[in-house]
């Protein structure tokens, strides 16, 4: 398979990716579908016409729409002829659009000319927490060794739901919140700038079609509501977090944003990345067990960049694939309660910690609560995260011939927004 | 003030009401927005270039919406002069309506000719858990007497992030879910229908405005996003609760169902019953100081009627003046992080319980965890809801010459739907 657009074997983007995504331009700043290819985006809204197979010639209206619900909405036969629909119409031998100069110069946009949007408006955001070695770790820094996992930690994949609408697409700035926590236990809580931010690594999947109100989802068909993957940064207030948790979980120490990444890598195009699920003892009970693979090898990197700065230094590497609970599991047990999906809703994984020390997907793993401070290539320290540091997410598959990028999810920390009416 | 449809004193919706909902007829299938009065709804649709006042004339479009939305959007000056139209167009002395024989038969529909829906589109749901007096009694259960409030609860008004799909309108049939639990304290924990299924009584409100990322909301200002108010029943299920909750808070045990009453009744039709705050002790920190009083004497009942049978049993008689958070601190605190508000959003009170043991605003509580069972007038027994139970919730102020009602809240708890895959 191959493009008529040129392109190294290293980039993110190749014909074996074709990520969705919403985008716009200063001179067009209509919200619009494309996908990306090679350093470009095509603008489906252009070529909606051309979707003429079975499953989508009545519904080409989806690809004019200012999100991806719609499509999302449909199922996934509509899902693998539109992708199959693109790789035609890109590949070498195609002359559709590679021969219609005009079509060329409106389909096409320089992805350095355009502005990313959320991809989907999100209905209900839901973060689990599904990585063993994460949730041992924190189990350990705040409990102890012996007692580090929750009891009902391997028999259910535990979750909670996040606030969907400060999901933010990567390159939103974040400020410090303003929150209650209790630096002196015991003594009266105190108010100010939180003293403790936090990044968790995480990777999230958008739902495609919708369930109704009391129809669980069999778990050997969950993928197919599982439309495909972004990079999630679940900021965390660490200091607020620790007060205000018990017993209902977290609320303000997560709701001050979440970033994720624009581009929607799909499930079809993570198919030849996927690998052993996640060895899982005890049995899960039934109504979680499934009898395909559904993990997958995604290199996950985070740096910091300190205001300024030059030089990002890479902090975490680590991988999808270390995930306890798979997706399909992580959607059936969402369900099984009969609590109901819509397309466009968001379910991320919780941090994804390796076991390895330098895998940890969180400053509180990486240095261990504060105990060991980070040394950045600048020659600065962190133990938590600085006024003006800028996190930088990536994740790639890396494959013999080709990689299937995500491109970067990123934001930067803004000071605590000074609060006229409380001086 | 009088308006030209008569009805009586105990009428849910007087003149001084004007609750805002959504609705249709077989007729006509289209979601409109009306109002209710006496046994009868104003169709806004109808009668929206009615509205030609200075906040309104440019905005009547909101009255032809399918959801309250962009009505909630508007300011609160914009809420106060719709109400002043709306009463001046259904007072004895105004023609324009009544005198107007083909306007009065378009504008008006009888309540029973109608079908009720979601008043909004609701983005996001948040719980809290405001009530000293039920987050006591839970405590009280679960830990102990001398240890029954967590050492936050005093300091912040608890809440968590709620799942918006789910939310429903009163009427619709909620099944009984099914879930992990752990009957035997030790053994592996086990699947089925959940077997200590609850209601909880709440209140919630609808926000009005939207806020910006980052941008908290002055406590003293806070009213200025509270719409208006429903009756809300978080349907609970305590026995998948209790395994699932550590450490993120409750999740499957709610997500099952949220139902809501139809008509959201504003702020303004209920400053007559604005009450004395809840004494707080201690003091909160400043961002969760108020000077004026922002709490609400509104009485609430909870009837169980047994399927089959004739007879309904008042099981809780309780008010919205117990709960120790005002709706003001409720917001403040949501956004001292810098989340983003959207106008719809929804924010339940948490259970409202008062101090005597017939005012426990769930069965858990009545039945002190199962302890005392329940006599229902029909001879039955309860502990906790059977298949078939319907609750129904009402909210009601009372007036010296009128009553500010809720309308009802209802729901019936279906049996647990077969899973055949799962057998």
């Amino acid at each position: 398979m191959k493009c008529f657009l040129k392109y190294s074997k290293h980039c993110d983007y190749p014909i074996q990716n074709l990520p969705y995504g919403v985008f716009s331009t200063d001179k067009d700043p209509t919200h619009r579908i494309g996908v990306a290819i090679a350093d470009s985006i095509l603008d489906l809204r252009e070529i909606s016409h051309l979707f003429t197979g079975p499953e989508l010639q009545s519904h080409q209206h989806v690809f004019k729409k200012e999100t991806l619900n719609d499509f999302m909405a449909l199922s996934p036969k509509a899902w693998k002829e539109a992708r199959e629909t693109i790789q035609t119409l890109l590949s070498d031998g195609n002359p559709t659009i590679q021969k219609n100069p005009e079509l060329m110069s409106r389909a096409f946009t320089s992805q350095s000319d355009a502005t990313m949007h959320l991809p989907a408006h999100i209905g209900d955001y839901t973060d689990f927490y599904s990585s063993l070695h994460h949730a041992t770790n924190v189990g350990i820094m705040f409990r102890s060794k012996e007692n580090a996992l929750m009891p009902n930690w391997k028999s259910l994949p535990v979750g909670y739901h996040g606030r969907a609408s400060s999901v933010v697409i990567s390159g939103t700035p974040i400020h410090r919140p303003h929150g209650q926590t209790l630096p002196v236990e015991g003594a009266p809580p105190v108010f100010g700038p939180s003293r403790l931010m936090d990044f968790e690594l995480e990777m999230g999947f958008f739902v495609g079609g919708a369930t109704q109100l009391g129809e669980p989802v069999d778990v050997e068909k969950a993928h197919e509501h599982i439309f495909g993957f972004v990079i999630v940064n679940d900021w965390s207030a660490r200091d607020i977090q620790k007060w205000e948790y018990v017993p209902l979980g977290p609320f303000l120490a997560k709701n001050l944003g979440t970033t994720i990444s624009p581009w929607v890598v799909t499930t079809l195009a993570l198919e030849p990345f996927i690998t052993d699920n996640f060895p899982q003892d005890p049995q899960p009970l039934p109504y979680l067990r499934h009898s395909d693979n559904f993990n997958f090898d995604i290199n996950l990197q985070v740096d910091i960049a300190q205001q300024g700065s030059n030089v990002s230094t890479t902090v975490c590497r680590s991988n999808y694939k270390y995930l306890y609970w798979t997706a399909k599991q992580q959607l059936a047990h969402h369900t099984i309660s009969g609590c109901n999906l819509n397309p466009g809703d968001l379910m991320a994984s919780g941090t994804i910690s390796g076991e390895s020390s330098d895998s940890f997907g969180s400053l509180l793993e990486l240095s261990w609560k504060g105990t060991k401070p980070l040394n950045l290539l600048d020659g600065s320290q962190r133990k938590f995260l600085q006024d003006g540091d800028t996190v930088i997410m990536k994740a790639v598959c890396e494959g013999d011939s080709y990689s299937i990028g995500f491109g970067t999810c990123v934001g930067t920390l803004l000071p605590a927004k000074k609060l006229a009416w409380l001086s």
